[in-house]
């Protein structure tokens, strides 16, 4: 029952009419992304989402991951299905071509990656670290960790994986206890035990790439005392030629409430051996590198996971007759009408459609300044494009995520009963999507990230990136009648940011609690307005061609999210402006 | 890692101060309902609870049902479970004295139902049906019905089930196929299939008494030719003997999010032998009276769930330490501070605390009013009080249902990668609940019957039953100083309900879709106000006791409930202004 059909049409007028395709393909490297050449591509990945991960989804959900003796063995006919997508070059997209990538651009690639994570959540995270790995020493990395890891990370015969949290330390990375001794042959001795970590073993390839977060022996207590390390599964001679196996092995999987076709990971490291990648003790650096690339990546995987459970429900709902129309019935002749007569469902089908469609602009617009930040030539602009980027991650993470849990539980709802059960995969959905809200960084972190971080430093300088282009998008159409019914609740909703921004930047300093008690809302607020925006961009483009379906359906998905969704921004706005006070007051021995 | 401790303080408070335990025990037969009474036998099924089902709710999840030939076994422990259950007479507890039950006060058994809830959902759905069986026939059995089955129901020796759904009929119960063919001796051959049976076969009692909704041969279609059977899995001889099996069997179970443990049964009578309950073509009306005793039921199962979420979050994150206070560390010499210091995780357990707190008020004052209406002496009074009971059985079947699930997934992300493991049980529990918000009615169906059957006709005269009181008490407390930071916004959100009532009894005639369109932003916008109304009673017995913990985590609750959750209002007003347009503008060929 589970459909999926990749959203092409939209990534068409996404990629070309909300953003600038053009602008886009003047940047240095990005000539040959020609509309053809870049629908080829999407539509080449589909086919492989659609035709060869979508049909291991529910399978993999039922049989799940199983350790025997150390190995992992994935569930059945994901080897071969990653064989396909290696071979196929899916791993390279993004990747230097001096490495044998592809050098996609971001824009492109979120959306293939939107497809795999809306047809196999759980198949994309055996490939999904390896994009953090590859960046990590692409960046930090020495000429010969270069040499030894990036083209074997690029073609997809390795993997790689991030190994950062135990036991004792999640969000708090300061309280790492495992420890890296040299050896005085400028390898390192790497002891400790790392926990959830996705992709840590697994039958796919010959050999596996941990970077792991480790203490030296002299490092001071802390964040500042970190540093990372390469760790091969087994470690790597001439000519790639694997050797001798590293002291590291997988101890344990956890059985979890879904990803069940993802192997997440205890990994006991027992004086493996190790190589420093970049600065002693600036691990945690190294480290963002990799997450802020994965906290793009498991954002799409919310939108993702919002697109499948739409289409899904959808297509029960156009087949599906319970009831009758309020007032006339549309379809006399049969039993029943459709339950596409329901305002009630209609409700949840568009709002499921509103998140799924306004995430996607928002991840694109991330993915666009992504781009700018790397390639632009002028220095300028790639330092403007990465402090947005910087803003718009943490709030791209956590909206996305949480969108996706919202629609996919929607999702469920339409189906009733039958998304309740296992056969119709709606439940598996949700399941799967819930962890995207705590893996690389809880929502609540990105949350405070993007308060504390981003837009309270400097009075707010990051922020501008954002308000400074959507203020002045609503007042350039601030006359312009036809869109007047959107370009008003956009602007209100700019005012309400405003406001909300202000008076945190005034409590904060007396109070510093007022950034945490805020940051949830705040980031939720910002999210709105920044698709109030990405929103009266698009019904701009879709106004005076209705006659085209697809434009006529783009404008009832905008008043749909205007009229229904933006209000949500009322509340959140009442919520930050009450303060620190209701949360702080009960005494902590009280909970 | 899972606890739970029954809330017993919170329900004393409930039980003798927010409501009147004086006047309740006023009602004929709860003279012996005293408050030494009603605590003891609280403490006793919490020992029950805690002690005996709650051990048993990881493994059955774990363990699950399984069908073989036509019988299902129950997870390791339920029948033991069950036996204890029957033996301390616990299914007894609401039922008539003269059927061998003890006559409880609906306020308590709620109480008790919470807590089996909280301890083990899926053990609930067994004992869970029988209830509404019960309900059914002593209301529309005949003497003979009554005489083979109520004390057998009262006593737990048998169980009922209720056989409502079909494959095509589900929400639309006018698309029952199932026939029950008159044999001339009084019995009726059923036949038919019915899915999503919960307690449709298992090995806890001898014998399941079903009650069937099917047609007789001369019925008219839709609603208007419903019936109601009776039919016994053995027939019933002399003196309660169990005879010849009937022709009624288990053919599948389904695999489904949670409730792992609970028999979810495909049953099929093939010319089973059935008895007609109530007149012909009458079913649908004894079916409601089962059917709102169990969407009580049910709301009850979503308050357990965000009680049992909380204690396991507020638990974790009393020991759980990562990060450190902002501004200055709360306990400088340990490694880290607890989880407790962060105002975003304050947020979410608060969050949970006072869903939970603020539902047990709603709940209870609607098992209040249930008793009102089953036993006061005057007829007005049991008539007014029915009307609040049906204006607010919907009320609370979404809107408990719906915080039970957001409470859970909060709990799970309290605990973060714990919680969504699943040793910590706290995403059981969001499987668990997830159900909620489906049987008996999806939560959307709830919010149509509100609006379209009990709030709009006579012009909102069964609304009057909880804003004429609640308004009342605002007005009386409006000069109250101490009160006015509760009074204000109950005052406004009260002001909110009105604006929208009137909007929508307004528009409904002129477009039929503005009932659906309204609906479910109404229930919770209604929802809200009556918590903002029972939480100002809560604040104003707390006020000027705080030098009691008690007391004073319930103002500090209060608060938070007020500042932080209430003004949901004002989004939820905001969608029902704007009306249906937006919802039925989109093709249906589009979706």
């Amino acid at each position: 029952m589970p459909v999926y059909a990749a959203p092409l049409r939209d990534y068409r007028f996404c990629l070309e009419e909300v953003f600038d395709g053009e602008a886009h393909r003047a940047l240095p490297g990005f000539a040959d992304f020609t509309p053809d050449v870049t629908t080829a591509a999407l539509e080449e990945a589909a086919k492989f989402c659609q035709q060869v991960i979508f049909p291991l989804n529910r399978s993999g959900d039922e049989e799940g991951c199983v350790l025997e003796n150390g190995v992992v063995r994935t569930p059945t006919g994901f080897k071969e299905a990653y064989a396909l997508f290696r071979d196929g070059g899916w791993p390279a997209l993004t990747c230097a071509p001096e490495d044998g990538g592809q050098g996609m651009p971001h824009m492109v690639n979120v959306l293939v990656e939107e497809m795999a994570g809306s047809a196999n959540l759980s198949f994309c995270l055996y490939p999904g670290l390896t994009r953090g790995a590859y960046v990590a020493l692409k960046r930090f990395g020495t000429p010969e960790q270069q040499a030894l890891y990036l083209a074997k990370l690029a073609s997809g015969e390795w993997t790689g994986s991030m190994c950062l949290t135990e036991p004792q330390a999640g969000t708090d990375l300061g309280l790492i206890r495992t420890v890296a001794t040299p050896q005085g042959d400028g390898s390192h001795a790497v002891t400790g035990t790392k926990m959830f970590i996705s992709a840590g073993e697994h039958d796919l390839t010959p050999n596996i790439v941990y970077l792991v977060l480790a203490r030296l022996p002299d490092a001071p207590k802390g964040t500042r005392g970190i540093s990372l390390f390469v760790v091969p599964k087994f470690l790597v001679g001439e000519g790639h030629r694997l050797g001798a196996r590293n002291a590291v092995s997988c101890s344990a999987i956890e059985h979890k409430m879904g990803i069940k076709g993802s192997a997440t990971c205890v990994m006991n490291f027992d004086g493996a051996a190790g190589w420093l990648v970049g600065e002693p003790h600036q691990g945690l650096k190294a480290m963002f590198a990799m997450m802020n690339a994965e906290r793009i990546a498991v954002a799409v995987q919310g939108l993702a996971i919002a697109e499948a459970s739409y289409q899904t429900a959808a297509a029960y709902a156009r087949e599906r007759r319970q009831g009758r129309r309020a007032g006339t019935p549309a379809e006399p002749q049969a039993a029943a009408d459709t339950i596409l007569v329901h305002p009630d469902v209609r409700r949840m089908l568009l709002t499921q459609r509103a998140l799924a469609e306004g995430c996607r602009m928002l991840a694109l617009w991330v993915a666009e300044a992504l781009d700018i930040s790397e390639r632009h030539t002028l220095p300028a602009e790639r330092a403007r494009a990465a402090d947005f980027v910087a803003l718009m991650t943490p709030v791209l993470k956590a909206f996305l995520t949480d969108s996706g849990s919202e629609a996919a539980n929607l999702g469920l709802q339409v189906l009733g009963g039958h998304g309740y059960v296992r056969d119709n995969g709606q439940e598996q959905l949700v399941r799967d999507v819930r962890v995207t809200q705590i893996y690389e960084g809880t929502n609540g972190v990105q949350a405070m990230d993007l308060l504390a971080r981003k837009v309270l430093p400097e009075n707010g300088r990051l922020l501008d990136t954002f308000r400074d282009e959507a203020r002045a998008f609503a007042a350039a159409h601030r006359n312009d009648s036809r869109l007047a019914e959107f370009i008003r609740p956009l602007a209100e909703a700019l005012d309400l940011l405003d406001r909300a921004t202000a008076t945190v930047l005034a409590r904060a300093p007396g109070n510093p609690d007022e950034i945490g008690a805020a940051a949830t809302a705040y980031l939720r607020l910002l999210a709105l307005a920044a698709l109030a925006y990405l929103w009266t961009r698009a019904a701009k483009l879709a106004l005076g061609r209705e006659g085209d379906d697809f434009y006529k359906a783009k404008l009832a998905t905008t008043r749909f999210f205007m009229q229904r969704l933006l209000p949500e921004t009322l509340t959140l706005h009442a919520a930050i402006m009450a303060g620190a006070a209701a949360v702080m007051e009960l005494d902590p021995a009280a909970f």
